[in-house]
């Protein structure tokens, strides 16, 4: 498990983040799945389109169910996703006459961006809450340090003194934005994906609406007119929220890493990364991090937005892309906004040297 | 003039757009830029910082003012920025007592970028509009097209028939989403820059504050606490926006390349691309080009997001590489809700082969 | 360990490849730092710079040396990088007197670019032989099926029938320029990297040659006349590689995509993937994933790019977004090659349909 | 004309190039589309494809041919590239029973693709005696400077001292090894595209090849076995070249702006930008152009090779992407060397404070 930096075994220790993790479990992600089928079974006994005894049958087989994840990983790489061997297991598992009541009218992707939905919805809210802290660090570190004295500096040159406040705040309120940003992009991603084979719900007649709503309200998404298969605009939309956020703290620790120069010294890092080659050094490890991870999902930012070319009702091109930039741009915010919390404890600020002063 | 695909002397004739072209122009930015001088001039005269008679006599001279081009782009290959030369020039200009009156307290980058979205506002403005107008082609074209049975295909296959209204719905309905989006995005650009050698307006003392409000109040633009220079989340939040709008109609431009395939022949294109070795040929020019829109709107997007990497109090690396990409990127759009609007006019669907449904 | 769509339990049925997988686990890259070190000092005790008992003893000591990974993983998150952990573990694994000549005048640069290097010899020659093997595999379906006359599709629309052959020459011509083009990149990969603290080996004065020299010839690298630690044309170079091998492949898949529409249906695959919901369907998986690949590797490779901006000395911020990057390209080339060629076996070319022809 | 930041009429000050603009203007792109449609008239004439009289005539008459350029303009408007409207006019102005002997057997990408091979050749040996030119004066600097003593810096923290020589080794060695990987890149540009409507010549015959020999040597280009419209790893890996130039650049670019920051003070920079509110500062208005110049080409590098995934026999979608990117490429490149070589003049190392020299 090394390919990836946010799971290798050591480099995790820089860029893990097991809160960020959990969500892109198999386990969290079947957990996902499976809700979506109980609720979807539900909905639709509730609205007598498969019987009453079917969906109660479903739910307490799925109650304990786990999936066999080796046929899984087989399964997908002959179909390109899991929903079709995964609904095999689960009417095997189901079994009877109920089994045919499993994923009755629903499609692949139904079941995989619902369970993206539902997992992304939590993870929103911690991000929203460590952006709250980044915050509140900042906040402190205003009311500590906000008077110092220090240089600022405009084309890499000193340009006139300032108070440190000024660089804290440049740093803070574009965080309290992306906090106010990120209702709209939350509630673009808080919704239900139920359409069907071709996202017209054919099966379901009259009822789809219905069913629809029903489902949305037990797993506490937002219904939609229609499935929104092929519309990406919620997950790219999302993916440049993961970005601005990422940059915004990539600007605070590029700026961290210049006045923690040695030459500068307007920073001082208490702790920070250690040379095979140079004990003396304290290098500003977090601070640098920060910028790697705003190119990172800068870089990252352009392919979600590739995929927004989603060709016709579904396209497994641009949908398996989403699968393979989205998840690590999460990562990467969740990282990001960990390591700006503890590089903010390490932080303070030192007035500038007195031949800076000169300068102005 | 032919580096540019925008305004090159016969690429212009698919990817040029006079109306996007215009704000961009030398004689835009440069009226812009004049009316953040003269406005600055009169709102410090107001609260007594500068003479009224100064302030008087800048609007006056700029009133008729021309800057010398040449020796504009001569301060920029030596400043890295416009500005330093165009003061020189409007001292000049304004002459006598009042020259030392302009641009006080003010910085380059007050000046551009305040001229910037003194610019974008007007072309904000045009974006919506083509975007509901493009909506309204859709309208009409699901009135008269909708019924019409064709085939959802998923993954590059025939799926099920379902008819275009489901089509042209999934075109239409992020439209509606991004003219949503378009206010929040609107109200971070179309704020007043204004800070300073470094962000802090401290030539101004206890003034700054009403000086800007008034400033902002005479632009037609929006004070805010403190000058955003090296906070970039405003225009990388614009340059999100605009690679959604360009994806959207990039997926709706591939999808009608798709179904107007000659195998398929769902959708029927009048007029279109001639070739000069086929002349039988109806090439879907307008839908590729949609495309080729989409993509280069996402592949420049990283870039604008790599520029929130804005060190210091203001970095030229990163505030240069905005001014390389946003107008690009801007172009993109309004080009692509151009050609979309006249493709819309072409196309009109055509029921699948019944060879097609047997498929199902 | 589900974030990496490699090496997640159930995507990587669809993108894992254990080939590929192993040169970036913490074993191989354990084994080639270990190889570095223990290079390192017989090299230098041949030049008398340590002692030759000191060497034997370090050979000795790491011959059946494993790393406490989750020390290792501290360590990183400490210091940014794995080296001074490891080094401190080894040191102790050494032990006595022969401990202080362990990574004697190197850096952590020197050992984890070296350790690439050493790792990605193998993978590189990988790539070359599962190129050659796709060239066969086209090779053999241009004897099997070549002379089936296909139609010819530009901008989307049917032109005039061709022989297959001239389709698959057009993939299979780009594989052999890509097979030429690697020699160059892997010269450039394959370098010894020693350079010490700041490029310089200045603790091992007028025998630095001698040792770096030496040093390579035991590691089977190739020497360079100055560490390379900053300047990375060589790994982004090798980005370019890999993606222009995905975009072909790309190319390829998209080709092979569209001629396998239900409505074209000019090339028939046997096997491919299932639907939930219609199960009559038989998806091109592989073929949409080849895209999918192309699309993922060209967003990374401007990341891989933009860290030619390599700061001083050493960048940890530019560095560790080659980390987060390079692996996942080289995963994303090996994977793309290896499901071309299951594809390839998938492909039987059909005549276009009579209908077809009448386009022309 | 202000979209492009290459030929705004005062950005250009800072980011023009005549050098690199002209071989894209109108001028030189019809010359060369010219030379294409003579020197075709000539290769098939002399193999008795058409008559010699018309070959003749074809060749008087375009001696003297200047296109209406906007017409050419309408022409791409409506097929979406120029060649359909400019044969048309070339067979206006041709006349006569020669007339129809334009063009014969070509397609537009035959015309548009070689153009831009002719119009690259030169280029690119500007750009490579520009990267000569930069090394000499990196030499020069060398032999000046290199012995001063300035700090070394890793991870942004000063390391140890050393020679100025070394930094200047590690900007020089590169822009070697580029040079040395120009020539393979020159080799996939310079190539003739010849290939007819679907890439086979089939209106040819037999004498495709001799006609293929014949154009390319009559052009100074290389023939090619088949005509590679869909196969774009040259023009892909000639963007990957212009990246790694202009990325390593960026990297010295960075270093020059990093030592020149007023607090370090290890370069000076005679001359340099001024700012607007402050006029003492020395702004490295060339260096930081550097880094901005690295960071733009990095990313439109990932445009062009979404370009690879060139669907079918010719991809409007995808060919349009590359007009709108390569040039500009192209541009950044040359712009950056140009830079580069002016700032190096004035550049000089002084040594590093002492109090630097007691971190180590």
């Amino acid at each position: 498990m090394s390919v990836s930096p946010f799971e290798h075994p050591y480099l995790s220790g820089l860029l893990g983040d097991a809160d960020m993790e959990a969500p892109f479990s198999v386990e969290a992600d079947a957990s996902a799945m499976l809700a979506f089928e109980v609720a979807l079974a539900k909905a639709q006994a509730e609205v007598g389109l498969i019987p009453a005894e079917a969906a109660k049958a479903i739910e307490a087989a799925l109650a304990g169910f786990s999936p066999d994840v080796e046929a899984l990983k087989l399964g997908v790489g002959r179909d390109g996703v899991v929903v079709p061997e995964l609904v095999r297991q689960l009417r095997q598992a189901v079994a009877g006459d109920a089994a045919a009541f499993v994923h009755v009218g629903a499609t692949s992707q139904d079941v995989v961006d619902t369970s993206l939905a539902l997992r992304l919805k939590p993870v929103l809210a911690i991000l929203d809450a460590r952006l709250a802290a980044v915050s509140t660090a900042l906040q402190a570190l205003d009311d500590r340090d906000g008077a110092v004295e220090v240089m600022a500096h405009t084309r890499m040159q000193a340009a006139i003194p300032v108070a440190a406040s000024r660089k804290i705040r440049s740093w803070r309120d574009p965080l309290a934005r992306h906090r106010e940003r990120l209702d709209a992009v939350a509630a673009d991603i808080g919704v239900v994906h139920f359409g069907g084979a071709a996202g017209t719900l054919e099966k379901l007649g009259d009822r789809a609406g219905t069913v629809t709503k029903r489902l949305a309200d037990l797993l506490d998404l937002r219904p939609v007119d229609r499935a929104r298969h092929s519309e990406r605009d919620g997950v790219a939309g999302l993916a440049s929220w993961l970005s601005l956020v990422t940059g915004s703290l990539g600007k605070m620790g590029q700026d961290i890493a210049l006045a923690a120069q040695s030459e500068v010294g307007e920073i001082k890092l208490s702790g920070g990364g250690g040379s095979s080659a140079m004990p003396h050094k304290v290098n500003p490890v977090g601070a640098e991090t920060l910028v790697t991870l705003a190119r990172f999902n800068a870089t990252l930012l352009a392919g979600m937005h590739q995929s927004l070319v989603h060709e016709n009702e579904r396209s497994g091109a641009a949908w398996t892309l989403e699968w393979m930039l989205l998840p690590q741009m999460v990562m990467a915010c969740g990282v990001s906004l960990r390591i700006a919390q503890a590089l903010l404890a390490q932080v303070s600020f030192r007035p500038g040297g007195a031949d800076m002063k000169d300068v102005s």
